[in-house]
């Protein structure tokens, strides 16, 4: 079991309730990464949807307060058992206190399914010509965190981060993998999709000055079952405005396929 | 009042507890439209936060059952009160069985603010340019629903809905407006937004057979607060694969401002 299953793992305690032991090395600054949480209430609603071949399809979660690692627990309510589709609701409560609230549509996939339509890729150097995001020379808040996840980012956009400017568009793109620490992929390459896509430094860090952006409402689908190896990401904002600000992320697997995307609309921290 | 204010009324009849009045002449097929059912919500979840100047900024639905004209009930939950953000969930009820699951979140919001950066809009023409999706003409069984919301189509985007093929994009751009039998604008254009983001055909319908496509998820966030008059949409998916297909609709008001962005995950109808 690598260290990212382990620190996802969930108990059944009781009807619809759940126990988890939060790692506290998935910390952003003060707050566990939204991710990591997101592919904890996940592994609970797959659990109480007692459907062993299906995965969580959309998902929609909207962060209430900062986590911290140690004890909490997990709430997971069947709202619906369709033919196709469960839809479970889940709560991340510590101390208590709810800290994500999520609706999550659970179903079979086809593995194999070939697009009838998918749009055209945007351009993402190959991981080789990457720079890896090291905390050694960048982010030595994050170590911890970036010891868990590899961040591999464009020349382009690593250029962006690290000397942001107004002239500059919110547009990051690269490629991103469990670390080798933790074995470089996950038992399940499905459930490393949500830590995946928000394990990017928020996508405004390529416009203002580096801050903590707090998502308020992030949802992600899966499209495809990703094959293992690094996922290849494009982020990017539409409007930045009156301290919030959208994000886009798009994960396509080494098959050149979209596997996941998402949208979350964030605050632009003070 | 407008007929739109008046279908989407919600009436309190006990803490957290709300009664509306559906109306049929939402219906699209069998199914009241999706937009609807969010306009109701978002009705009941604005009066749970008792925040008078708040907006619904960030709204995600997943969506369990079709709706049918008549009567339905709203339970609406305050999960966290804050003090930017209060989250409100909210289920939507017919016949004791639970339709649409939606978490809310509540802020207020700066109508004049300029943003710090706004993406490159897409060209869509004006509205003079663009044909009305007459229902004498296409979409008869809809008439009802197209005599609620007027949508102008682009030369381009309307060809494509008439003839849809493989070679070609699913991608629709336009105006939408409450129609002018209702009197054109709500008295709340704000209230419009999830009506408007969810009031086209399934973009889909721009590449395969128009078909029913119920929507599993939907998330839309409010970007700014809108001028009255007619809205340009851009509704675009990026995959269609195995029976499931995203849909992305962007909305901007006649000054040109991004005012709603949405997603939604939906099935094609067999």
């Amino acid at each position: 079991m690598t260290r990212f299953d382990s620190a996802t793992t969930v108990t059944k305690v009781g009807s619809g309730h759940y126990t988890a032991q939060l790692d506290g090395g998935y910390l952003i600054g003060a707050a566990l990464n939204g991710g990591y949480l997101m592919a904890v209430l996940q592994r609970a609603a797959l659990l109480e949807a007692e459907r062993p071949h299906a995965l969580a399809v959309s998902s929609s979660y909207h962060f209430l307060r900062p986590g911290a690692g140690g004890p909490a627990e997990v709430a997971a309510t069947v709202l619906k058992a369709g033919r196709t589709i469960t839809t479970v609701q889940v709560t991340l409560y510590q101390n208590d206190k709810p800290l994500v609230s999520g609706l999550i549509a659970i179903a079979e996939f086809d593995a194999a399914a070939t697009p009838v339509y998918q749009s055209e890729p945007v351009e993402i150097p190959p991981i080789e010509q990457c720079h890896r995001l090291d905390p050694r020379e960048r982010q030595a808040e994050n170590a911890d965190f970036l010891e868990r996840v590899d961040q591999y980012y464009s020349p382009a956009t690593y250029e962006l981060l690290g000397d942001p400017g107004t002239e500059k568009s919110p547009d990051l793109r690269g490629h991103v993998r469990l670390s080798e620490l933790d074995g470089g992929d996950p038992e399940d390459p499905t459930l490393f999709l949500p830590l995946a896509i928000d394990a990017l430094p928020p996508v405004v860090s390529a416009l203002l000055p580096w801050n903590w952006a707090p998502t308020v409402e992030l949802t992600w689908h899966m499209r495809a079952v990703p094959e293992a190896g690094p996922l290849a990401f494009h982020a990017r904002s539409d409007t930045v405005a009156d301290g919030w600000f959208d994000e886009t992320v798009d994960l396509w697997d080494t098959k050149g396929r979209l596997v996941a995307q998402s949208r979350q609309l964030a605050r632009i921290g003070r």
